[in-house]
């Protein structure tokens, strides 16, 4: 059988996070395979109540991990490194990625127990790994954490340039700029395939430069009074530090409130990203500075409750309490799904009189390649095909039509479609089982073991337990109930536990041996009954746990 | 004591639903009372799982009932109208509207079987009715249902504005456009007091004209080819009729999806509020036309899950299915909290390979006043004070800092807080316990009843119920566990409710009769225990229920 290069996306293609993407070369079923990034997604009440991260399901990576030759991580945002620590003892191989993020990589290796000699650091573009039939090197491109990268891929079937998370970015503050040259040289003998962020593929205007917004932050800060405090991502060290110098240049001292500014901050340091980071001073000395020569530089934009944020709208933090007077500036995008959580802490500090300044342009740009920008790289690379990836459905669908619109080939790859680019066009080879697995507490489930479910269904029905105790197949003494998040009185104005034990009690009386010593008829029966009561009294069927004890004379 | 004119919001104060606004005039806590629209909030999984609808709660007007003189209802969208059925038997007044409001509530009043008599419908300005000490009259204004009204609340104390939910649409298409002249009228004799939408107030550019997406939803719609669907609010009749305008003039008959939809053109029918709606043929009619002759119109713009929108996203809807080569219209924005559901749905329709428009500004306008809008009916009203109302704690302070910045007085009162208008300046008087009432099921609870709390934390944490019997104070058998959301085996690798029982059995062999005997000492200690496995096992505390039964030989 003939070698073929195989595109297999696990995560990120159906959503932004999670990120997880498979190349494989050789021969059908025996092909050798790297893996781009072991991100996670953020889970939400809504579908995933209890549930800590989300990953990728790597089941089908794990049952052929002895063929997997190392795991590339293209940036250090957790929607593309946040399951290195939870997934890698599941696929045991060697992690590539530049200084930054291999210095972030470390310390979850670090907190998980894992050997840090396992995460090898590389250098940018024209280093190149070579890991069975792939060689691999990481091309310098802007994006909004620093050392992103595209991986430039090649195998003996060609070249695929795998983008990352990108935009095209000629002034980006902190790091590398976009290098149109270097990506037309890393093109001119040709790309197999371009597989692209589609992020941004629904806005319409060029992107703009993360410099763009140095100058209005400046002014912007510069003109107020009170206490100042901003929020962004910690990961983007260009943006903190415009926030910083800013802060500083206003007479400011400038505090860095949670861990991830502080880890980022002290990671940028470390790895020489930055050197001229305006000094800082810790929380705990804050409380001897005037509050209107304090800039303070928060995690939580996306309204994380735990985050330093929303611990600032709820009242002291680190002894620091913002009051009237005050100003707390996002200098954000709130990312669809987080709406109500930042509303609720806007309305808070509302409360409290701190004015707050969020969702203003000027001061936040995207991280991302707008349609324009993603056009402009289809157009420099020149691939034979482009394969949308990082977005939702809607946004590959839409990828795939801008890039044919422009003539190129194109192919909407969801996660678990098997893709292979050996030939002139690509073809779909295979669908394989994914999905999501959750990280639960400190146990790893399947999203479709039904555990999750279990819960919801509990938060919207309520859950009625009833105890019987059946002494040789006879009812001894009456059942009980309790009620967990049910109302205590329904229509009859009788608490709905009496309602309930009655109209069990009544069954257990009339019910034959037959049923009687049959468990499983027995609790169908019962879970009937306490939820037509409970449909009657309060309008809601409710989740039933029947516990039947038996006991002999 | 003298008499005061009190304003009292009870909800719509303090978040964008649930209205409910209380004016009150007489001596201080005996003065007769009217109250302005009974809306409802919608529930999320986040903070509110499995309940059904959320009101104000009226308990401090119940307590007053005898002393409310009438209900008055200013438009009939379900954040100002859709409590009138659950809450009107706790406040027994009539309540007054316009006739297609009144319409509807007694639609409302139906359902719940309640004397639809008590439902008067009033016609517009000039006509004024008089409860009590208040004289109040419906003057039109411009929003996004027919027929919206501002009330003209005039008592001894002088007059107020309520604007209820407007804009400052000129050629709203449907219904009375904005009219300037009357409301320099109604206020040329001075005006107390503008209780004023503050939903747009962040919105810096003047609002766009209901006119203006005839033509771009026209040229859109005779563009497409294959079915075409459209969803916007149902209520929003001059839309409605502008899409099924635009979809007859494309030759295609028009479809109405959704009891909602066929319910609200039904209304403005009868109620004369349009007489020139394209003809429509019945969902079950339409399988004999061409598909590219179809143009449906449906409900659940905001991603409802059980609207015809979502449906027709995940397959066959009375008999209608989508396919590649249709379109889906969001002729709409997103209320924040709804992207994931909409999102949800985009991406069902992607991957069936329909194409989707939706997010586009020049298909659809906001139904409320922007800034500069609100600005100008400050200045025509020029009122003694500007009360912002209809906003989250945020549009309420912006709204008034743009009304101080203009140089009028203005006040932030959210729910709760009554202002005493009599004098020249408004003044705090009272603060009232107020807060939401839920409906469950068909049951009202209160918010804090803890019964959602409880239903919450089993969603996040899991439950463990466990089950002892004790006869003479000594345990009978074993002790029996049953998980519900919680993963089944832990880090042992041992069954998770094999641990528990083990571990619940030990100490229950040791215990001390003294404890045995004591239901609570039992309950704590084997809630302490069963807690503490759990979180060495899987990482979670998770919710314990524990039933003993007692047994004597």
């Amino acid at each position: 059988m003939s070698d073929r290069l195989l595109y297999l996306p696990l995560g990120g293609a159906g959503e932004i996070g999670m990120n997880c993407y498979v190349y494989g070369y050789g021969p059908v079923e025996n092909e050798r395979y790297i893996v781009v990034d072991l991100g996670v997604t953020f889970p939400s009440m809504d579908g995933t109540p209890g549930v800590d991260l989300i990953f990728a399901d790597v089941a089908w990576l794990e049952e052929r991990k002895e063929r997997i030759e190392a795991i590339f991580i293209t940036h250090a945002h957790e929607d593309h490194i946040g399951a290195v620590g939870h997934l890698w003892p599941r696929l045991d191989a060697p992690i590539y990625a530049r200084a930054f993020t291999a210095h972030l990589a470390r310390l979850k290796f670090e907190e998980h127990g894992h050997d840090e000699l396992q995460i090898k650091t590389v250098s940018a573009w024209p280093e190149q790994i070579t890991v069975g039939p792939f060689t691999v090197g990481f091309v310098p491109i802007s994006h909004s954490i620093p050392e992103s990268s595209a991986l430039v891929i090649d195998s003996p079937a060609g070249r695929v340039i795998h983008t990352g998370d990108f935009k095209a970015d000629e002034n980006p503050v902190v790091g590398e700029p976009f290098d149109r040259a270097l990506f037309e040289e890393i093109s001119k003998d040709g790309v197999k395939a371009l597989v692209c962020d589609s992020t941004n593929v629904f806005s319409a205007h060029p992107g703009r430069s993360e410099s763009e917004v140095i100058e209005p932050l400046t002014e912007l800060i510069a003109g107020l009074d009170g206490m100042v405090a901003a929020t962004t991502f910690a990961s983007n060290i260009a943006r903190v530090k415009t926030l910083a110098e800013a802060g500083s240049k206003a007479g400011r001292s400038v505090v860095l409130l949670g861990r991830a500014m502080r880890r980022m901050i002290t990671a940028a340091i470390e790895t020489g990203i930055i050197s001229d980071f305006p000094k800082t001073v810790s929380p705990e000395n804050a409380g001897d500075i005037p509050r209107e020569n304090l800039m303070l530089l928060t995690t939580g934009s996306q309204g994380e409750h735990r985050a330093a944020t929303a611990q600032l709208s709820r009242g002291k933090y680190l002894g620091l309490k913002m009051a009237e007077g005050d100003t707390m500036i996002f200098s954000s995008k709130t990312i669809p799904g987080n709406e109500v959580s930042v509303s609720r802490i806007l309305n808070s500090f509302s409360e409290m009189g701190v004015e707050t300044i969020s969702g203003r342009d000027e001061i936040h740009v995207s991280g991302h390649a707008n349609r324009p920008d993603l056009a402009m790289m289809h157009e420099i690379v020149k691939p034979q095909v482009v394969i949308p990836m990082h977005g939702e459905h809607r946004h590959l669908s839409e990828h795939a039509r801008l890039a044919e619109s422009n003539g190129f080939q194109s192919i909407v790859a969801p996660n678990g479609v098997g893709v292979d680019l050996s030939g002139n066009a690509p073809r779909v080879t295979e669908y394989v089982e994914t999905g999501r697995t959750y990280l639960d507490g400190s146990i790893q489930i399947g999203a479709m073991d039904g555990i999750v479910r279990d819960r919801i269904r509990i938060a919207l029905n309520g859950l009625v337990v009833a105890t019987v105790i059946i002494e040789d197949d006879e009812p001894l003494g009456d059942c009980w109930c309790e009620l967990r998040g049910l109302p205590e009185t329904g229509v009859s104005r009788a608490p709905l536990v009496d309602v309930l034990e009655e109209d069990v009690n009544q069954f257990l009386m009339r019910a034959k041996p037959k049923t009687l010593s049959d468990d499983d008829k027995l609790e169908e029966d019962m879970r009937r009954i306490i939820r037509k009561t409970t449909q009657e009294e309060v309008g809601k069927k409710p989740e039933v746990q029947i516990i039947i004890s038996r006991l002999s004379s």
